[in-house]
């Protein structure tokens, strides 16, 4: 399948008219010392270099940088091993047991952040009587201030692991920095958040190890850059990826971000990844989850991330967005028949 | 109702510390001279004024260029005729004798741009047998260039009404200009286009007339924005308005615009009137339009709306986001399961 | 130098790999019979064509829609009248012997709406004595909200025209739709707002007309957009058109827009036309005003459009940003300095 | 000062009308319990609580999951160290002997990345000449794809210092992950880029160090996340921040980003740490850095931050927006009288 990449033309170049002969042989040369081809098109008025072999390490701010270059244009996508182009089927990751992508769905419940131990037991009970298959929980939070609550770090990945001793739901829990790795080794799926999905030393890091990653897009990072985020992942050894949606800053302020369900559908056109949607962060506020988690399903996502707390009046982080027990069981009774509906297979 | 709008609070301003007591009392005389009662809370520290009464006609700009204030917020929604507060029951709009809002599902399809009695009459004919209920078409194109193909114009209207009296199918085109107002007088459903959106002298003139109006969202318009310009033509008399949303401008660069899915979500809160949802616009590649359309309905769409065209490769306009007939079929084959499947029905 | 135009590539269509001959051959044949050359590049495993002539009334949408295609770019600017590659210099445009563009500096100011012939005749006099030597006014005013102040209309024009009378100084003052456009003839220079940059039946009605235009860019338009709606008023005859940057619309809530002025930049490499600013609009805040002029000076504009109100407490709109006289006579006393430093000639 | 905090109400929290006493009664106990005060202001038909003291690290999320609750607002700004208001005066940062804010202008410039020794050390002595007071160089480079060149890393490093030592010149390098901090020990100034505006461990680490910090606005953050991210460092100790304005991400593609230099204007509203400006990274056009550099000074930026390159045509990352010496030279010249002419010192 490289093969077919090594082929192709890969990029266009558009020369300057006044493009001195000289300037140009010894960008060419240049581009050959590169291992490319070049396939060389000069009309009476016109000159265009089309590239052919592996552009990928190309950028092109250095081809515009040289000043006998108009314009240019990367035809074939950055990524490879993300790329659909490469892997046509679907690809399946599987989470200690849960199954997501290639028609398997599954649904990733918890409070946003772990509070203690009755709390992230009680709340793993109830998602997984609901029909959850895996078990969130922040330990690590991100958050815009330095005086709120900055999760329970390690102590609250420790609850984190009993609640699944008590349940047997697999576990998704988000990593911050690469300094807590070594912490991270009994989850079963490493969560790369949004502030984090352009901090490349961690996605490096991730793309060392062996257990799966879900990695959130950023809040203004294109489908492009979101990608090649998982692109940098999987070029370290670890192609057991799922790509999160969880909405992207726009002008609009009635809802926390704008949930972009389009993007999973152009996403599955990229890649051959699963991609799970995370309503509650869309949108922040609880009433709308419901409604979106629909949607996502219709949009063909493989999966859903909502956050459900015991009493989001309480909670310590992000309780507007959070349905009760009770709200996400009607919520998941419905699902379980649209998923169906859809032709999917509930883990 | 209008009582309740009376009695609350619906503005709280926020005096500046050190605001002198002369400017403050001559300042809340000019509200009391607007008709409005001030609920003054003064503590050892803080000087809060809360309004009570109709604070439509105040723009917050007024108030912050006042030396005495610091802040100020509004409570109340700045629109009242579609707010659903004042409304709590759907709008059903009838378009000659088309049902739309309320449980009432309906498709508007056709070409982007009218170009010939016989591209237009076997359009209506194939989206009529394929289940659509309003048949759409552009006689007046609003487009970026001048250079390119401005529509048909008064002759393309006439060629949609001769394909109108071939299919019985009520009709649906875009007005851009007050002027242009006697030609639509034939017209079942008259759309303002997204660039229109705020060209307030159209929706007044839509607004004085009979005829329900589809407005399309604009481009970078928040939804307060949006209901704002139903209200436009609400307070004009004509409260047959129907809200299309057709996708923002974001930084995506992979789709034209970001369906705004969420947008449908929180509008059905906002507003009583019913909200149809254009993918064809939005993502502006046909392959996309079948799986949005579907995420559409899960979302909660009243319609959709959607181009399709006998010939996408000869089209004069947008091409390359219209379904052939055939593709348009298959859509509303699953289209019409999925609208049952949500609970409502289809017209 | 049109010349120039008709000979160069303006497009470049790559070409699906496994296209057939046939509809390849089909496809040029259509572009040929547009008056086109192709420069046909084929190599083993890549196709491009390159198309050499006027392809400006050729829409991207209509090339990505015919199936023999992968991808097309448009080489060559889309517009041709307001391109600054045919018309190298800078263009002065005369508004009633102010001249704007080309080195001469020109500050328009004057209150947001004209609230009663006291008013406008003061502030005319206050702008005037302080070094503006173009007056605006706002008549017909484009509101958010039905229930705000919608301007004095043709009441208001017949006021600013007395303020003309009172102080010489040429006027400028907001048209919102065509049917209101024998009100303008004496007007020295019709704005056509923001939300209208895309009233395409408007921009057509301004350029059949002889009086200059002052452009401003739509809250999310693009400078392609911005340009090409020039374009609009110039292919119809009249080139006397003024750009005005004011801010587009983001993310960011502190501010009412953000004021683009690399956008000031970026506009005078495409086009010869003048670009004048208008701080107040972009940020909303009169005491960012100031030091946001200074910088429009800087980047290159070429003239600004400053509120000034006697009152800004009681301006029936937009009082929060606009400056008072004295405000305004201490900003100008800087500007003429930094207008000289900067190598231009203030009217 | 912070008394001044503790006094005033710093959040309005309005009630909703239905709200249940015992609950409200519930509610206003946690608030006390939190050590605030409450300003209760219950008229016939609204109730407002107005909070008194420090509710920095109150979310508000948390206050809008609490079911009695209808709407709350921030009076206050949510961040101490880092606010004007509380420290009135600018800081001034002293990068080893060269001082920033406060009147005095510093321009840093540089390559995007490190080469070579040659490289560095030629670059190095040509922008001291020409006026620069600190170099740059990229040791660790965040690049979007995993196949693009990541800088020479700690080798890096280890040239740069050499062309101080060479120069003289303070130097300043980017800093992408907590695990690297003992490199940075002999750095004057570490930078924290845009993608890692947010990485809350990282910004907490160089916090926790004594070496002045240059922080990046993120790519798509508000003002207020932006001065929220100084205050995470401020924080934990070191208030040796210096802000970095280095354009956002909008819908406009002519340019990498668009340079928000309102942003400079409230920056130095909102917070008493110096601003400069990145107007490379911010437009991606060499063509365009004077200007931009130009127009950043009369904002009122403290500083700027210039790429510059030996050969931008052979330069291993962002060539197309770096400017020759000789091109620094010449903006140099202009730029030093500008700061004069603007009132401020060049150091």
């Amino acid at each position: 399948m490289c093969e077919k990449d090594k082929e192709t033309t890969t990029m266009i170049i558009v020369l300057k008219q006044d493009a001195p002969d000289a300037q140009v042989r010894e960008f060419c040369h240049e581009l050959q010392d590169m291992g490319l081809q070049i396939n060389d098109s000069k009309g009476s008025d016109t000159h265009i270099l089309g590239l052919i072999g592996d552009t990928k390490a190309i950028a092109e701010s250095w081809v515009l940088a040289n000043p006998v270059v108009e314009t240019c244009r990367r035809v074939s996508e950055p990524y490879k091993k993300a790329n659909r182009k490469f892997h046509p089927d679907d690809s399946v990751i599987d989470v200690n047991g849960v199954k997501i992508g290639g028609g398997n769905f599954a649904v990733i419940a918890g409070p946003c952040s772990i509070e203690s131990e009755e709390q992230i037991t009680y709340c793993a009970q109830r998602v997984k009587d609901a029909g959850a298959s895996l078990l969130r929980g922040g330990a690590f939070k991100p958050r815009t201030s330095p005086y709120s609550f900055q999760g329970m770090r390690s102590e609250g990945l420790d609850l984190l692991k009993l609640a699944r001793r008590a349940t047997g739901s697999p576990i998704v829990t988000e990593i911050m920095n690469t300094e807590h790795l070594p912490l991270f080794e009994n989850v079963d799926l490493i969560q790369v958040g949004a502030r984090n999905m352009q901090n490349f030393e961690l996605l490096k890091a991730v793309g060392r190890q062996k257990k799966p990653v879900l990695l959130k897009r950023g809040l203004a990072n294109t489908l492009e850059e979101f990608v090649m985020s998982a692109e940098y992942i999987m070029a370290e050894g670890n192609e057991n990826v799922i790509l999160c949606e969880r909405g992207i800053r726009t002008f609009e302020t009635s809802m926390r971000n704008t949930l972009d369900l389009a993007g999973v559908v152009m996403l599955h056109k990229m890649t051959h990844l699963p991609v799970v949607v995370d309503p509650s962060h869309a949108c922040g506020h609880a009433w709308m989850v419901p409604q979106l988690a629909k949607a996502a399903v219709a949009a063909g996502a493989d999966g859903l991330m909502i956050e459900v707390h015991n009493n989001p009046a309480k909670a310590k982080c992000d309780g507007a967005q959070s349905l009760t027990p009770d709200q996400f069981d009607e919520l998941m009774g419905f699902i379980t028949k649209e998923v169906e509906f859809f032709g999917k297979k509930m883990n």
